[in-house]
């Protein structure tokens, strides 16, 4: 920015989002202030040191950050540019394409709004739990079109580099298609299995294990939110419901001719695929395995103790195979454990005697 | 059971269930002899506590469990009836009517097989994590069908409870229906959901967060063992994937007339009671807060020193609100926090000094 003061921000909705982006601008040294129609949301952000809730001098704000739910978004972006004359108006909402269409039809200046999306958030909606390090190292997406100024871009940047965020410019419908696909698509799957659990007889869910759990989870949400978000997106999510439909459908087909093909099983090899993207995406756990091979006297016992000290490791042992070698009478355990396991497997049974290879 | 030596048992397959239920009935007084096509299996198994590697006297054994892969189970049901003459037979895989059907076209006396389910697993699939304590308080389904002898299905129930399971007494086709409901039909949707990730631009997975890897989570199982699983049960599956996609059908329509209708609300809502009747069944969190209201000196820096103090507490305060008492010159905080959360919060700010109502 070329303020050499601090450049003026103001914050409207004063959520886990708003509020956390307060807390990180204010640390960075921008003047932040803060409007919620809560009052109480804007003085407990402002007292976890978000910034003030004094107005501000309209002319002097630099940025408005809007932070509300999605169906209050498009009014509230189109009163600040109004309102701020020179100011830059970005908003945090999860669709991008609506808000932009919305300020097509309004007579205001485009120029200045640039939307944007942090990839952070939680099950908590209150200010209580913001902080400034909420979007540390987490992708926020900066969605900049065809009539955005280069300043304008440049503002929303500089604020999003300053929540210490990953910056990514995306196009504003390659935004709401790719949220569309991972994110509400996988989101109204999980809401018809969980909506399926309604109308079932009582004692099957004592059949019900964690998976079940963790397909429905997300289910769970808050459905106003929702319906705003899904209605935000139709047409992108449409396309992703019908994609599903058509893969639905050749799936049953799969089934139907079980065992007669093996489409079901390419159809779940490709899942399989699919989990093992996200996981080198996200760090979670992809399913490969350390083998640690521990020799063993061939004599009775010395399996069970074996087993005691692998347990006093306390790693999980994903599997396990026992082989002879008739020469040197000796057996060799193979343990198959999490990679970033086998270390301590490793030094535990060293160190009570073992002998690794 | 009758016997008054030890019931005789054989069980095939030592992998992580078989084993455990070798453990659990080991503990409970029985002699167990374990067999595995992998001998190292079986030998863990047995280091573990699980039951002996010697073969029984065929005419003393009593019951035989069958733990293998479900495509392994008929044919080894088949072959334990046949080899074991006094022997009550029964399995432990996750369907139950394909294992029947089978029965009923070989030449086989049909009134020793009960089937069963238990409702303990893991990932793992190995002996070495074998425990006697696998089944505890967790449901095992019992499936007679009408030709079981009441004595078969005594034997199996016996050895169910010994395992300190939950019996549940099931039609084989009603256990059949309720497993593709809480378990198939989820993992074929989550399925399907991670198989859509493989054809996605690689930069759209930037803005996945925990509810996609909820949902897909499953979908990274042994697509070799769920084809197996969904072959074997087939036309149940078939009637909820059909179900579900109506419901899809149903889904579309809704979206594709948003905001026009409130039938996409009303699908949310479903989804969230649907996860309601799971949390009510496995004590997972219902989203059900508890108030704690704090009365505050309306003064500068109170608020910020109660949050600290509420951060002390180390509860997730869900939501907050603030209230002023005009006459008395005192605000309240009110807190949302998980209703098991509410005591701690409660003592803590009564030990830092504050008011709590």
């Amino acid at each position: 920015m070329s303020e050499t003061r601090s450049p003026v921000v103001v914050i409207i909705g004063a959520g886990l989002i708003g509020a956390s982006i307060g807390c990180a601008l204010s640390t960075a040294g921008y003047a932040v202030h803060l409007r919620d129609h809560k009052i109480s949301h804007a003085k407990v952000a402002a007292g976890l040191g978000a910034g003030t809730i004094d107005p501000p001098i309209s002319a002097d704000v630099a940025l408005v950050v809007v932070a509300v739910p999605p169906g209050a978004i498009p009014d509230l972006v189109v009163h600040s540019l109004q309102v701020y004359p020179n100011a830059t108006v970005t908003d945090v909402g999860s669709v991008k394409a609506g808000v932009l269409d919305t300020l097509w039809q309004r007579d205001v200046d485009l120029s200045r709004y640039v939307g944007s999306h942090p990839m952070a958030g939680s099950h908590h909606s209150g200010p209580v739990m913001a902080h400034p390090d909420l979007f540390a190292d987490r992708t926020w997406v900066v969605t900049p079109h065809r009539r955005s100024a280069a300043e304008s871009v440049e503002r929303v940047r500089v604020a999003v580099r300053a929540c210490r965020a990953r910056e990514m410019i995306m196009d504003v419908d390659d935004h709401d298609a790719a949220v569309a696909r991972v994110s509400h698509l996988p989101h109204l799957m999980s809401v018809l299995i969980a909506g399926r659990l309604t109308a079932i007889p009582e004692g099957d869910l004592r059949l019900a294990g964690q998976g079940l759990r963790d397909v429905t989870r997300i289910a769970g949400s808050d459905p106003m939110l929702w319906q705003q978000i899904v209605g935000a997106n139709s047409e992108a999510v449409l396309e992703e419901l019908r994609g599903l439909q058509d893969q639905l459908g050749m799936l049953i087909k799969a089934v139907e001719a079980t065992p007669a093909t093996d489409d079901l099983r390419s159809q779940l090899e490709r899942g399989v695929a699919g989990t093992r993207k996200i996981a080198g995406k996200h760090g979670a756990a992809a399913v490969r395995y350390s083998e640690v091979v521990v020799a063993i006297p061939d004599e009775p016992g010395a399996l069970a103790r074996l087993f005691g000290d692998v347990s006093a490791a306390g790693v999980n042992v994903e599997d396990v195979s026992i082989e002879h070698d008739p020469v040197r009478e000796v057996g060799y355990l193979s343990l198959s454990v999490a990679p970033e396991q086998a270390g301590a497997l490793v030094e535990t049974m060293l160190a009570h005697g073992w002998t690794v290879s």
